[in-house]
């Protein structure tokens, strides 16, 4: 499966401070596919699900299986929590790069308010090596305002060390779910807008699925518009704007379906792409 | 369009510490008309409203336009969050002054208890270069007791660091609401005098609205009050006291409109005008 | 209208550290009366009611008129929010002591769980020239908890800058409400106790109010308690202990009335006099 | 009336950190009954019940006269609030050892939630020369979560200053209430360990009262336990470990009782005894 | 009873920074078994349940028999709170090591929102010379956000430290009861790998039971699950990968059954046994 560049990618490397350019530099150019396409590996399913995601292939409840995959296979970065980083990452040092995520937290209660907690800090992540920041912002919950404030001492920390920022912009919360729920076009794209105003140099997203059941329950003109998924995904990318683009899935889909979204987000451009569950549920 | 600045203006300068002075003084005379009227572009739809904003001319989506915009058409300044005044200002830097927006939120939750949470600090104004710092205050919300704190840090802030304070003024929340709601000459008075007892440089607010229905349900004297809405508009810059006062009318409305209630302002006095909404969504 | 001073009030300040003496002395006999009574005028209506409060005398909207009303009437220091200090008190440094009152709140929401938010510190009154910081107490409100909590690091701020502590102590809450409201004597007492207690160098205090109705919804034995006005006024001042004392009536009295509550008020001893609207609203 | 000290107490004063050893052996050995005992003079009242305690005994409501009654019926200490430390204790200074109780809250909110705010820090109790720092710790509350960690806060600073920790420790709160209320021994047992395991040098608790009705609420063994209330006395002191023990009745009560309880009391070992209402309620 | 070591574990400590390094092999080779197990000796019931858990072996609420106990039975280490560390640690200190348990809370109020307060640091842990740092963490609760901002500080400072961190994982909370509650398989490995995420160099876990009732309301796949115990524990094991875990059956139970615990955590490998309430409460 190859996948091409973005030729004005570079350019938006060019707007970042020199630490931030040189770290994503690196996940762009000098891991990965190297051609300017992020592709990472995020192992946070442990903590975000529990255990459970780890059935289908028992193998990958290891995280030195995952670190190794992400070695080997030549994944641009590895995205985990302290506790990998702090215990798993050393063996690979130097041979990925790391993003910690600093934030986290069980699906246990409802994500009604849905919140993630800072278990690391930016520091954290100098300390480690890591060539980037993860965070994960639940656009719309009625926590925002916990959730802001907590990115923000993220953000200006990145911005203080040049670490660059990722930021997870999922939307959440009972609210949203009564504006049509986390994965409709508006909802993709408030999620895109927000969190390149808060300072994010990536952006990771789910792609937009348009239901119209789901789409009539959003805000004008959303409700009211008939897009095409690769409209959507092609206007999603823009309203990140100077923001570098990951999309993914967000659950196990069939190899054809894969495919189809890898294109779809290629063609919309300055984008890259992020396989989770669908690299290693597939062994 | 001619808007003429008020002498009284300079004098308000005056009253004001030399940073606060030298960067204020670049905003009324040195950028925009250049007489002594603010005439903002705030471009913040993207944050507290969605992209859904930018569908009617969707050029305006891309921070870019806007800031051209700002530049060429003779801004006094742009106003916006951390992420567009980091990857899109410096290329603008000089050119049209920067107002950082430093808090924001979604609109997916109610504003019942509205809060408008800090994404920036007035540090980051003075990294990046900033001429003023702007506040989200939602007078009346229950949550106000958490607003005037972070309120309080930023102004403390601003009197460090020489940097002007305008606040946007905004009534708000579910209390509010059942005293007649946000645009009442009760609320946005009561908005005005509040901004100015906090320490704003620069207050902003809406146009208040005389709709009887309404002001019946807000405090006396206000629900027996006749009034026209020329003369709630000279009052509410009158409660505003020695801070500048800045008017816009919140949403999109038509050019007889605009033109009206500019002169309001003018009038008024000692008042700039902010065109948000209606300068970009008419192209 | 003469208002004799009381001698123990020296003694009070002996009591004081060197700083607190130094500007507490300011207050009671260098400026106002001179003679120990400490005569204020507290210009927080803007913030605690909105502008509703200016109307009886357009003229007292514009603070300007204020801090002059407060000069040349030969108060002994004026009390307000940071906004008015920082824009009005220049005008009149030297010639009006200034009170900073560090916390407020508007009107709009329910005062069931009142609490007063510092918007202002005791360092910003430093740097203002300020005589005397002043503190709103909501004893008894649900939200004791977060006041009390704020009041201490304001109280210890005074302590360090030297700098006299007046808390303006109004019983306030829905618990309060339910054991006879705001002005019983019960009430007014616990008043002046819990802010002696907390450290106020003076107390402010509105006077208490006999209505059998609500006094037998208090705690005993204040329940099954006959006693006069004179002798609760009296009873109230013994309880703020070594504080000195400033009682007002809190509303819009008429002029008879007005010399009866100074009479109580001087024959209680230790104490001043605070007026407020009183003044104001009749020119 | 004699109170005998009991030997061991002076092993557990070696057990102590130098600062707080030379502090509490001030209170045990040099002040008071002098012979390990420890009498307590508290003045909390105004500030946890209002000046209504006061009334049997009108003389009491001024701070002066329980300044004095403590230096000169020979108490071992005075423990008060922030306030009446700073405006009353100077003249006491040296002539009877202070314990500032950082902590209080009215009781006009529901107890519910108790949660007792620190009005004080321990530095406070340094700078103003107190032997000792006293600490409200409401056990089982369900606000025990805020509790605990300014109670964390108070004893690191004691650690930190060589200052004695003495916790009031109350059983309190709605969940504490259906278990049975406040005064059974399941309460007063728990509340003295949870004292002594976070860290108290000193605990004050209430006594036990045996109500079978109540301890039918309370968890096993308790709830089916048939002791007497001299065996629960000395249960709890054993609870309490290395920590000492001062016991009162907490509310008014007859000479013969009190009496009674005093033998209890010291017949349990290594406790003291606190006297606050029932003295100056007698005069 | 023998306890044989397993041969990876040595690995294990090769993985952590050297502080964590010298305590941990203190704990695994020094003391205890000394072949790599860790037998642990908590005394946090008093504050956790209370005294009532004392009462079956009346001996056992003395602090100083457990202390003895620890020493003189061999254990690997004691875990208590800093009220016993500070006041009974010092006459075994060398002879035991010490785990200083930082957080805790009583348990009369419900769990559904369970939150563990801190009332101790790492730096109370490295001042009195403790080996390793103990936290409860209560996967799942409603109150994760605090729970998880608390266990960052920690994590930080024992990294900073070079202080082993011992995380009881403990799932707990509204939500978590209605998934099946907090001992069947899912939650139990859920906690393990939670523990390990967020930075645990040892996950203390209570043994999964089999419950085909409660397994139904559980997450996929488990609640479709067949599995014995003893594989259950061997998945449990393996979900907290590099971190050390330590298992104990959280109750009184039969020796039979205590021993064939033991067998299932010891073939697991890579865990240690804990003794709490087993050992003391048979004398």
């Amino acid at each position: 499966m190859e996948i091409t560049s973005v030729t004005e990618r570079k350019s938006l490397l060019e707007t970042l401070a020199p630490g931030k350019r040189t770290r994503l530099r690196r996940l762009l150019f000098e891991f990965g596919p190297g051609n300017g396409t992020l592709m990472l590996l995020p192992i946070d399913q442990g903590i975000e699900h529990g255990p459970r995601d780890f059935f289908p292939n028992p193998a990958s409840k290891d995280p030195e299986y995952q670190f190794r995959l992400a070695a080997e296979a030549g994944y641009s970065a590895i995205a985990c929590q302290i506790g990998l980083a702090t215990k798993y990452y050393p063996d690979y040092a130097g041979q990925v790069p790391l993003i910690l995520k600093v934030n986290g937290k069980t699906d246990i209660p409802s994500s009604d308010n849905a919140l993630s907690t800072c278990n690391a800090t930016a520091e954290d992540a100098v300390r480690l090596g890591a060539d980037a920041v993860g965070y994960t912002l639940y656009v719309g919950s009625p926590r925002q305002d916990t959730d802001l404030e907590q990115l923000r001492r993220v953000r200006q920390d990145c911005d203080r060390f040049g670490m660059p920022l990722i930021v997870w912009a999922y939307p959440r919360g009972a609210a949203l779910d009564a504006k049509g729920g986390q994965t409709t076009f508006y909802a993709i794209d408030y999620a895109a807008r927000m969190a390149m105003e808060m300072g994010a140099d990536v952006v990771k997203l789910n792609l937009p699925k348009i239901d119209p059941e789901k789409d009539k329950l959003t805000q004008p003109p959303y409700n009211e518009m008939e897009i095409s998924q690769e409209d959507a995904v092609r206007a999603v990318v823009e309203s990140a704007g100077r923001s570098l683009v990951v999309l993914s899935g967000g659950s196990k889909i069939d190899d054809g379906h894969l495919l189809q979204q890898t294109r779809y987000i290629m063609e919309a451009g300055r984008s890259g792409v992020i396989y989770g569950r669908n690299v290693w549920q597939r062994e």
